[in-house]
This record gives structure tokens, sequence and C-alpha cells, in this order.
């Protein structure tokens, strides 16, 4: 009997109903399937493809395609039925998050061998969720930690942190749910190719989404520095200096971690901006700060060439050359999708203290 | 600025998209409203009432309801949309399992004040979650913690343990996503009603889904005595004597916890089954070990009359009478719901330790 874990939080893909969806065969088609009777249309759409493709009802009322193969991957995708974008009825692997917009089914397409975010057979870090008192926000918010797989045994050592920020329309869960941090940092860690460290993940919003991103950054930024880091450097043996701290996030939370980190590079060491929704333009005020004896031990920006923040990354770039930084911009194939998260932090946690 | 944090895991119900569900109104009654200009029938399915109601159409294409007023609650729903059932789109906050059956959209009907499940303004508890080997299933499972508030910082004292067991379709997150179970703990702490001690929960599936509950809590029973007991152990500061372990689960899980506690009184001195899967028969044979010098020092049952199940709880407490074996059997109102189990344990836990 052999459990199907697959590191999220909500999913155990056992069991299913009489209708299977998503059905992955062997050679990595992948069918899905809706019993909708009553329906005209369903489509489905997904990070597996462009567009949408249309579903074709048999005599018992039940909606199907076969689409691939597709490569070994975690894909997010929705159904539509009758002009209604919904999951699919028949997965229970859910993505949720903070706005309505990232409800999704999830699919995960394995390969023969464990993928770098799968679970492997190696020692396992813990993920641990506090609630604490913001007193920059006056309310009681929540955050994850990474702990290494040492970390409870070696009572000694003080620990580096990488504080993690999520995107919009998610949360404080995202980065273990859908970004694996976890797993990735397990295996990482197994193989020798990067430091143990804890990976601190706060809730990224200051104010309301929709209230816009110069006003939540101010907010944050106060939380995060008033409160998170208080907090956790009174809860755990961790090393309090900048260089042992780095700041990343992706998207919104990028924008954040470099906004933050680059204006306090007496606090960050180390910065790292993946598919950052950020202004160069806006950015260029806080340049001078890490010029000179506070140079950065590493700045570094990611971004999908199929992504639609792509030029904000390249325009940062250009602007951190041209005020001789330096910095590592990583372009890559990809677009706005955990898929590209999830190979940056596998490449960016290796450069870490 | 007020964060609405739920308590649960992923939603954070700030934003809403253009189509508003479900949005409680002052005196408590709610509206659910759906955008479905195609569809010819949607229906609304929820623990806040009997059966399906039917949903009605404008000429926006938007389908609405509004029921109540309800009392405070958390309750699941669903919708129908022509004959598909499936969550409302507009609400980030899902709740999930471990098989699609269980998917369906929370809504939180609040108080004027906060109820005995949500967050207060008072010390807060950790949640923890372990990867581990299980040896008796071979295979990488996962477990969640609870620790009380000091528990970080009285590195001195050794703790009692509750072992929580969740029902079928849902999984190892299910205590603290839908049942509160830190929130609940953290409040009676606060208010001196009940001790500090440990919640350990396992995923309560030795066997697939489906494979029958004896062969289940076979394996589930192995898991739990050569893996999980002797993980937890080692790992916190814990009492390791039945007069500070308790084991207890809901439904399923309730017929594990009854199980495994009535076989071995050695190791639990503290025994409760919320809403159990068991059979009082079979139950029988493990009477005798909890007779004399083994006597628990507490045996707890407890079932919603409005449950299916309620007649099993009836029949093991007329036979545990007959044995002249002390418990309690609460009789509630209620059904088959987290509401139920929430309240369960809010009884229980002041009775431990």
């Amino acid at each position: 009997m052999k459990v199907i874990c697959t590191g999220c939080f909500a999913a155990i893909l056992w069991a299913q109903g009489p209708v299977r969806s998503p059905e992955v065969a062997p050679d990595r088609r992948v069918t899905f399937r809706v019993l909708a009777p009553n329906a005209s249309q369903v489509s489905l759409t997904g990070e597996f493809q462009h567009g949408s493709k249309a579903l074709e009802k048999n005599e018992q009322g039940i909606w199907s395609i076969t689409i691939g193969p597709l490569e070994p991957e975690i894909y997010n995708y929705n159904l539509t039925i009758d002009a209604v974008r919904t999951i699919d009825p028949n997965n229970p692997n859910v993505k949720t998050g903070s706005t309505p917009s990232t409800i999704a089914s999830i699919l995960e397409v394995p390969d023969g061998q464990p993928a770098f975010y799968d679970v492997r057979n190696v020692p396992h870090g813990e993920i641990r969720m506090h609630w604490y008192e913001s007193k920059a926000l006056h309310s009681t918010r929540r955050l994850t930690v990474y702990t290494p797989p040492d970390y409870d045994r070696d009572a000694r050592s003080r620990y580096a942190v990488l504080y993690l920020f999520h995107g919009a329309n998610a949360d404080e869960t995202a980065w273990t749910r859908l970004g694996r941090v976890n797993l990735i940092l397990d295996n990482l860690l197994a193989s020798g190719r990067c430091k143990p460290f804890l990976v601190v993940m706060p809730f990224g919003y200051g104010v309301p989404p929709g209230s816009g991103n110069s006003g939540n950054t101010a907010a944050f930024s106060r939380d995060l520095l008033e409160d998170v880091l208080p907090f956790i450097e009174a809860h755990y043996r961790v090393a309090g200096d900048r260089d042992h701290r780095a700041i990343a996030g992706l998207s919104m939370g990028g924008g954040e971690a470099l906004e933050i980190g680059l204006r306090r590079p007496d606090l960050f060491g180390f910065v790292g901006g993946f598919s950052a929704a950020s202004s160069g333009a806006y950015l260029q005020q806080t340049f001078s700060g890490v010029s000179g004896e506070r140079k950065l031990r590493l700045l570094w920006i990611g971004c999908g060439k199929d992504d639609t923040l792509f030029g904000a990354s390249e325009h940062l770039s250009k602007l951190l050359d041209e005020a001789h930084i330096t910095h590592t911009f990583r372009q890559s194939d990809g677009a706005h999708t955990w898929m590209v998260w999830r190979r940056y932090l596998n490449e960016f946690a290796p450069l870490l203290f």
C-alpha cells in the first residue's frame, strides 16, 4: 500500500468518484471528465495550454477531453461549465487563496523519479504556523515558518533566515502549499546543495487587496520590520545580522522584497525578486543605499520570458547596470506561474548565506 | 484597517469579485449569488437547511437567493448548477479533503462577539506539520501537532497529549482547518478552563478509502502505536504514561479512537468518540480490558440526535451500561457536522488530565 502524498496540504489523490478526473495515463496524456448532462458547453483552461479547449459529451452526459502528453509538472486548471468558471468537481486537489480568482484545480503529472519538489526519503524539516499580534497593523495575523531538519535537536546553532513573500490573491500558506518550500529545501539540503536556514512566510497584505501597491508595501513593511522580525528573533535561534538575513518574494511579494531589501541593506544582505511586480523607475531612489560599503551580497532578479511582467524586470536590470550595481538577471522560460517560482527557489536557495 | 482572519488556512475574506457571494447582512440573512447566464437551474444545499433551494435568475444572468436569518456558525454549502454539484465560484473560502465528495464552500456567520472558535486577543499556541517515515506502512506520512502557548518557553515541563483523529474523506489538517483545535484550546486556556496539552493529529487512513473499516483500523493502529507515538515522544517534551495520554476522534476516527483506546488502556487513560462510526457489538470484545484496575479515567461518547450514526452511539452506551463501565453519553442537537465536533472538543478538552 502506497500513500500518494502530494506535499501540499489538502490532497490525497487516492480516492476518486465514479467519474475519474483528471486521469494521467502512463504516457502522460491526461483525460479530464465531468458529468454534466444538462450543460450545453464545457471547456478547459490550464497552465499546460494557451486558451481554452472544448470538451465533448457522450451519451451518458459525461464530457471529456484528452490532452498531452504533458511534461511532468504541477499545473493549475479550471473547467468552465455553461459560462461558469469553476473547479473540476471530481478532483479533491484544490488551489485556494485569499480571493476567488485564485480558485483552481491542481493536476500533478508525475515523472518516473521524484521531482525536486516531491517528497523523497530524506530528513524532513517542519512547518510551523504562528498567530501574532501586529502592533503596526492592529490585528492578529498569521505567519508560516519552515525549520530545517535538525533545528530542534541542534540546540546551540543559530540559523540564518530567508523572509519569503507570496503574490497577490494568495496568503501566508501559499509558499508551502503551492511553492513546496519545505520539500525543495529538504531535497537541496539532503544533496548538500544549500545551507540550512529558516524560511519565514508572513501574510503579504498590509491593506486590503486592490488598495494599491505603494500603500500596501508601506503598511506591510511596518508589520514586517516592527512585528515579524522581532517575533522571529525572540522565538527562534536565529543570527540577527544582514549576513544571515535574506528577503525575497514573487510578483507583488517580489516588489515588496525589492523595495524593502534595497531600502534596508543594513538589515538584509541578500535580496531576490521573482517575476516581481515592481517599477524600476520607482526603485531607483533606493539604489544609492546599496552602493559602496552597504553593497548587497546577492541581488537576484528573475522573470519568465512569457510573463507580462518581464519588461519590468528587464528595465530594472538595465537601471541597475547603469548604476553599476552588481546583480543577476535570470531570464527563464515560462509565464507568471508557480512552475517558474518553484524553480527559482531551487536556484536561489543555494546562493544564500 | 481590520484583517478578517478566519482561523482556517486558506481564506481571507476581504476581496470579492463583482458578484458578491455569500453576503451576510447585519440581521444575519445571507444572500448567495452566481453569474450563470446560460444555466437553466441553480440550487443551494448547505448545513443551514434541509434539502435544496432554487435560486432565481435576474435579467443580468445573476442567480440569487436570500436565506435566514441564520445562527452564528460556520456552515458548509454547495451550489448545483445544471446538475453539476460545485462550489460557490465567488467565495475563496473552500473546504477540501482527501476525496472529491468533501469539496464545499464555507460560510461564516459572525456574532457580535468572537465565538469560542474565533481568534481572540489571547496567547496563541502553534501548529506544526511534520513529515515522518511510517515503518509500519512503508511510506512518508504527515501529521499535525498543536503546542500550547508557552510550550517553547517553558523548557522543563512535560506535557500531556491528546491524539485526535479526523473522519472519512478528510486528512491530517482537518482538525485545525475545519475543527479549529488551536483556537478553541487557546480560548479555553486563556479562560482557565483546561490544562495545557499537545494535540497530535495524524492521517487517519491506513489503507485507501473504501477498503473497509476493520482493516483500516488495524493498519492505522500499527502506524499510530509503532511510528506516531515514538516519533512524538522523541520530538516533544511529553509525559509518556496513560494518565497523560488521551485518544479521541470523530466519525471514522471516533471508531478508531474507541477501538484502540479500549484495547490499550495501558497506554490511554482518556478515550473519546465523537459521532463515532463504531459497532458496539464489535467493541464488546474490548470491554474486559477496561474493567477493574485498568479502568479508564474518562470514557466520553457523544452524538447528535439528527446524526444517522446516533443509534450506534446509543447502542454502545447501552452495552457499556450493561457491562458496568462508567462513561458519559452526550446526546446533543445536531447532525454529522463540524458544528457538532467543534462543540464536543470544547466540552471534552476541559475534562482531560
